[in-house]
This record gives C-alpha cells, structure tokens and sequence, in this order.
C-alpha cells in the first residue's frame, strides 16, 4: 500500500491517494435518488466498522448504532421529520422559502436502511483525557466516524443522506433512545440511482461553494500575508479551479 | 474509478475500497512521531481542500483554516496547552493519574505545521437550513472538515494530532480569533517516522478497543435480536476479529 520504493515517507501511492480524494470529492447528502435494493450485511458491517475506526476522544469510542430497517419504525422517524420541517419552512424569509420547499431533504422512507450514531457522554466514566477542557469533544468524535462511514459509502457505491431536521426529544421518543444519549446523526442509506457532480444545494442555487482561499488565515486571524500562505493560496486556486484534488503529481520528497 | 464491468454499481473497484478503508483504519493520533521536514505547499493545499469538501449543514461552509507557521505563535498555544493540562491532572484519580503524566499528549512545538479549523456559526446567516432544529450541526459540520483533512492526511503519509487540551479563551487569545468564533480543532501536522500500529491510548493501556457488536441495537435502543441483525453481528465479529476492513471480497451484486 505505501510505495517505499518511489517515495521515502509513509504516503500511499499515487493511485490510492487519489481514491482517498476521489471519496472525499464525490461524496454527496443524497436524497432523492435512492433505490430499493438490499445492502448487504458485509458491507453494512463495513461501514459501521470503518466508523468504528474514527478517532474518540481519550479512546472512549462513545457511539453507538441502532440500525434502523422496520418500516414502522421509519414511519415514526418520518413523522416527526414532518412536524419540524413545517415549523422550519416558517422560519426562512420570502425570497427562500419557495426554494426551500421545493427541496427534497431527506430519504427515510426510500433507503433500505436507516442509520442513528449517537454519542453516550457517560461511556468511559466522569472525566476523560481530553474532554476535560472542552467538553463537546464526545460528540465530535461521534461525528468523526459519522464521516468516516460516509466516504466508506461513497467507495462501496452506496449514497447516504444526512438528516437533520428533527426535535432531538422526538427522534429519540421514535427510537426508544434515553434521554441522556444524545443522537448525533441521522442517516439513510442505500444504493443509488446515481450521484450528482454537485452538492445538492449547491445545484440547487441555494449557496455557492466558497472559494477556498478566502477562508484561509496564517499565524493569526484575519491575517492573510506571508510568503508561504502566498504559495499556498495560489495552490488552493489551482485546485479549485480545476474542480478536483485528485490530478495531482506525488508530493517533492520531504527535505 | 468505478468498476462498472465487473459490478453493476457506482462502487470504487477493489484496489481503491482497499485504499479508503487503509486510510481510515491506519489513520492515528499522533503525538510523538513528528519530524521536522517541511510539508510541501502543494500538500498542504490538498489537504486543505479536501477539508473544504465535507459536507455541511445547508451547504454554510462554517470552517476557517488558520495556518500557524511561526515558533512565536506556537509557542503561545504550548504555554495554554501546559496550563490546561495541569489543571486535567489533578482531575483524575489517583490510579490514573500516573499514567495520564507520562502520556505525550501533543506535538505543538514538534510538528512544521499547526492548524486551527473554527466554526463561523453566522457563516450564511441567522437561519440555516437543517440547523433549525439541532443547533449543533454547524459545529459537526467543522468536525467532518477535520475528519476529511485527517484521512486525506495519512494517504499523503502525514500525521495529524487533535489537541483539546486547552481552556477554549486561550487558544482564542493565542490566535486572534474573535469570541464568536468557535475554535473546533487545532492540529498538529508534519511527516512522522512511522505510524503506530494502534491507537496511542490502545497502546499505553488507557482504555480497550471496544466490540463493535455490543454497539450495534435494531430498531430501537437496546434491541439486540433480529435475524438481519444476527447476521450483520457476526460479520462485525469476523472483522474486528480480523483487525482489518480492507481484506473483503467484492460485495454482492445488488438484488
């Protein structure tokens, strides 16, 4: 896997760098495009393994997943999706909220397979290595392998969809989730019809995607010089107007 | 990239689902492994954007990327680092808290490379689609940045270590970065002399990898049974057993 006789580090070769981008690029939220074919079980497992692979503060590993295929179940998730999707439509000014009622956001009841990865605050006991001083880090590990099981869908060709639009009390009410486990995601998931070259949003008008260069500071906020940024900037234009990370020579040997 | 030949699916082929689950399976936590080589500006960009390619909630793109170069600058976090995790010593008990001192916990000073990735929560307005019902979401949606920085990290064979240690107002005085701004992560980032083959914390005895299976519930909390669930748990008992994700055969077509 890592290409010792071409490069002296530990990267991957050229081929396999560019099936790590190629994940992370073509990934998608998927809504719409769902079909109804079974995921396999080893390659469910896959996935839920891979998101066990993500990092977790002070190694507690505080997710966990309840897999969710009874369509009784979905209905109830669906419900209440309804109940806060209306509520959130009345929150959007005019100019928006025609757009956003014509989006479709979310595929509960077309993916085979829903998914909750949640985070148990309590897992490894009161105080964690790491947690101490910032105490959201639990959930960001939950979300950490939340990402990790997306790019492994996307390698393995299954979409999944991210939804978000729920009172948490009444997700966790249709799953039997106790109060104190906090549910982090919500996923569907299933094959797909296709993936779309953009964001969903993002085709939709909804938002540009923000040129990257102008998100990027060095050694202090709001400060942009610096003849090192000034190189990296003119990488980051590169990329972004080329549309891909992926096209890229292998890295100069470090010196 | 995707083997429409052999499988009728928008799958990667097998050689590439080996190299996203290598990327996420060996990704580590590195702390003690830094070397002092310069990373070059071309990698550095490609990393970066593959961070500006995670999904986030209604497409706001919250994330800055602060780039600290400067021994000064870093030196600044070092000293909010040391301060914090003196005052995280003293909260663990006793037959822990040897072994929390002897753990290296950070790379500040070590790695060519820090990065902090924030959340601008006021990004693209007050409203934001799929953040009006969990408030949370422009937060994970930094996180998954983070996660996608990560792995594209160790395909390009660099380390990356998340430091949480420190008091959330410090690191912010340390980097100018405004008070409404929510710092997520600061990393450290450079070549390494090899990756561990476990998690550090794995490794030091801190705590144990998990059994995925005794993770994984059916349709509601704590529903274990289920056949499809029996199924799945064995084939999650045969991977962790394995130790791997990448030694799969090519999933079954689907039905």
């Amino acid at each position: 896997m890592e290409s010792s006789d071409t490069y002296p580090s530990h990267a991957f070769c050229d081929a396999d760098r560019r099936a790590v981008y190629q994940a992370i690029t073509t990934r998608r939220d998927v809504r719409s495009e769902f079909l109804p074919q079974a995921v396999p079980e080893a390659l469910l497992a896959r996935l839920l393994m891979a998101a066990h692979h993500a990092p977790s503060v002070g190694f507690m590993q505080p997710w966990n997943f309840l897999v969710v295929r009874s369509d009784a179940v979905k209905q109830k998730v669906h419900a209440a999706f309804k109940v806060a999707n209306e509520e959130a439509k009345a929150l959007f000014p005019d100019r928006q909220r025609d757009l956003y009622s014509s989006l479709k956001l979310q595929g509960i009841l077309d993916a085979p397979i829903n998914l909750a990865i949640t985070c148990d605050r309590s897992r490894s006991g009161p105080v964690v290595l790491g947690r101490t001083h910032m105490p959201s880090m639990d959930l960001y590990s939950s979300v950490c392998a939340v990402q990790n099981l997306w790019l492994a869908a996307r390698a393995e060709g299954l979409g999944v969809g991210w939804v978000s639009i729920f009172h948490e009390t009444a997700l966790q009410d249709a799953l039997g989730i106790p109060a104190e486990i906090v549910p982090i995601a919500y996923l569907c998931i299933g094959y797909v019809s296709h993936f779309d070259t953009q964001p969903a949003l993002e085709k939709a008008g909804w938002l540009p995607r923000l040129p990257v260069e102008e998100l990027v500071f060095q050694d202090r906020w709001g400060h942009l010089n610096g003849a090192q940024n000034q190189e990296l900037l003119e990488h980051l234009r590169a990329l972004q107007a080329s549309g891909t990370i992926s096209d890229m020579p292998l890295p100069a040997a470090p010196q």
